[in-house]
């Protein structure tokens, strides 16, 4: 199953204090619906990776998806903002222990697990993220505490403070500030594990027939484990509050098998997760949250892209040229032989008959775009 | 003394098997020079930081820059493409003493130095680039052997190389990479020590000052040592070499007194360097490298913005309104109360007349803005 699952929920029922001219309607690249808006005070979308997903576990993924819908849902409801939202999403995600984040991540080469998260606020335009940090079962919630503090300003002796933390700095500065830390052994699972001994029982193989004599059968044993039922990316979500302020977050284990010290693109500004709430430039606010190979997520700034595109009369055209030029055929990635990335973006605009001042006038657009080019 | 410490050198005489039609101008954003072009083999401009540097340590800043500068002409010379002559410059720059990149680096909360640089190839595009990484005298060597391990395709059992290593991981894939070990001991200076006791003398005031009662206090507190002299920020170096690529690079000891884990722009794909060979949808070939406070450089993706500003056909003007618009009242930083950023910038565009698979007809400019908003 090489699907990106993703899974979309409204608020059904409005609270009383949500202004109630927002609408929504959500199409994906192959199908555009084009229903009668109808009144919601929220948005919440969320993926479980691009990758090759195991057809048995389907049904874990999908409910893994709706319940993290329902957390970010709830948090709305109880009236937080968007980026707060967000990150509860991501907790479920990160806490499933069938989706490469958080706990049940991918091991790396040396059968330790380092993750990445990022989260960016449309509404402050903070950021914050952390890379290849260990021993945090949240790693999303580092992120948004970065984000958290930079938002109250300098340090002492004017310090600058950081957005981007990784390692063992990462972790540290995580548990002083009150994030529990979490024993390694209880992060991997026994999927995870077993993963991790297929792949390096592979890796050994694959080593072992790396002569120059020997190409065809090299090539041939990469094509195999490329194709191995291990190979999950990065989870996202993405949200829209009841003031129509956007959020995006992303969470990884990263790739299975990736050197200590890795960092993908679920930690990298503009490439992982993207939000940024309309303003005098950009008429419509947009969110993006990718999934897939982190090193070709990075060099394309993919998150960021799409979010350029979204700001087209015309998004969805838009997003396929860019899913197109700035991606599958991108000069940054020409010497790849494969390129693989999903996304799930969302826009939202003001109607221009009411004045901004007053209750939101707000269409609603969800895409979903996933390539596969061979 | 706040200048952006440069340095600007050509090769005076092409070697014979140059293309002779290479030209060269140069320009700063006060100054726009037209002379007329003469032939050159290569180009060369190197930083030493934004910031504030000693003025007594003046001499020492412009010898280090010109001996970067001298050591990327004898690559060049030597037949070394950009890529490999940037990488030489920014060698001589992180030996100096004096200099906020690897030996004499700023120390971080603990008393340690974490390095951040990163390489881009403007021929091939790949990219390379290590944060945080401690005990390496040459973090460019690490960030330039990502950048061309990647170059040769997957690893076995076709995995992905990485092309951002951070923290101990990238330590270790360095040492084992033939890149030696340098013990911490040898990478502070005298200099960098005596700063780091300052700095921590200053933190320690500021923190006992800091009670809601007393907020002026803290803010003034603040400032003097946002006004210290040992405020030294990323170094970097462009280069255009006889064939026409660009490449660009850049290394930190990032910010005094940060967290450990921390990661500037230095280290960050679009925030620290720039370099894009001219291609169908770029005219021109364009190579940038910034300084400056790291969360600002990354969350207005510095790097590129001038890139994609030096495409316009008055890049000069184009260049200021991207400082501008895109920097110092960029809503990204509208929350923040100093903006403080420098960028050396190169383009190079090939001229109509001769076809492409001739000897390539060039000019160049290279233009250098730094801005301070209070």
């Amino acid at each position: 199953m090489e699907d990106l699952i993703t899974c979309v929920e409204e608020q059904p029922q409005p609270p009383s204090s949500l202004p109630n001219s927002w609408t929504n309607q959500h199409s994906d690249s192959a199908q555009r619906t084009d229903e009668e808006p109808k009144a919601v005070g929220g948005f919440v979308l969320v993926h479980a990776g691009a990758g090759y997903h195991s057809e048995s576990k389907a049904k874990e993924y999908k409910h893994v998806c709706k319940r993290a819908c329902q957390r970010a849902v709830e948090s709305l409801r109880a009236g937080a903002l968007a980026v707060e939202a967000v990150a509860a999403a991501l907790v479920e995600l990160e806490d499933s222990p069938f989706t490469n984040a958080g706990m049940g991540s991918n091991l790396n080469l040396s059968g330790e697990i380092e993750c990445d998260a990022s989260i960016m606020d449309g509404k402050s335009l903070h950021y914050g993220s952390v890379g290849a940090i260990r021993g945090i079962k949240n790693p999303v919630l580092v992120a948004h505490r970065l984000l958290s503090e930079a938002q109250k300003g300098k340090l002492s002796a004017g310090r600058i403070p950081p957005c981007f933390l990784v390692g063992r700095g990462a972790h540290d500065w995580a548990v002083a500030h009150g994030i529990p830390p979490c024993p390694a052994e209880k992060m991997a699972t026994k999927f995870s594990l077993s993963a991790y001994k297929r792949n390096k029982r592979k890796m050994e193989i694959a080593e072992k027939m790396d002569t120059p004599e020997n190409p065809m059968k090299r090539r041939r044993q990469s094509s195999e484990t490329e194709n191995g039922s291990e190979c999950l990316d990065t989870v996202g979500a993405i949200v829209v509050d009841q003031e129509g302020n956007v959020a995006a977050a992303v969470s990884s284990g990263g790739l299975a098998m990736k050197h200590p010290g890795r960092v993908g693109q679920a930690a990298h500004y503009g490439c992982g997760c993207w939000a940024q709430n309309s303003c005098n430039s950009n008429p419509y606010s947009t969110a993006v949250s990718t999934s897939g190979c982190g090193e070709h997520l990075i060099r394309t700034m993919l998150a960021r892209e799409c979010s350029v595109a979204l700001q087209a009369e015309d998004a969805h055209q838009a997003l396929l040229d860019t899913m197109q030029n700035q991606f599958i055929s991108s000069p940054f990635l020409a010497s790849e032989d494969r390129v693989l990335g999903g996304v799930i973006v969302l826009r939202c605009c003001r109607c221009e008959e009411d004045p901004p001042s007053q209750d939101l006038q707000a269409s609603l657009d969800v895409g979903r775009h996933r390539h596969a080019v061979e």
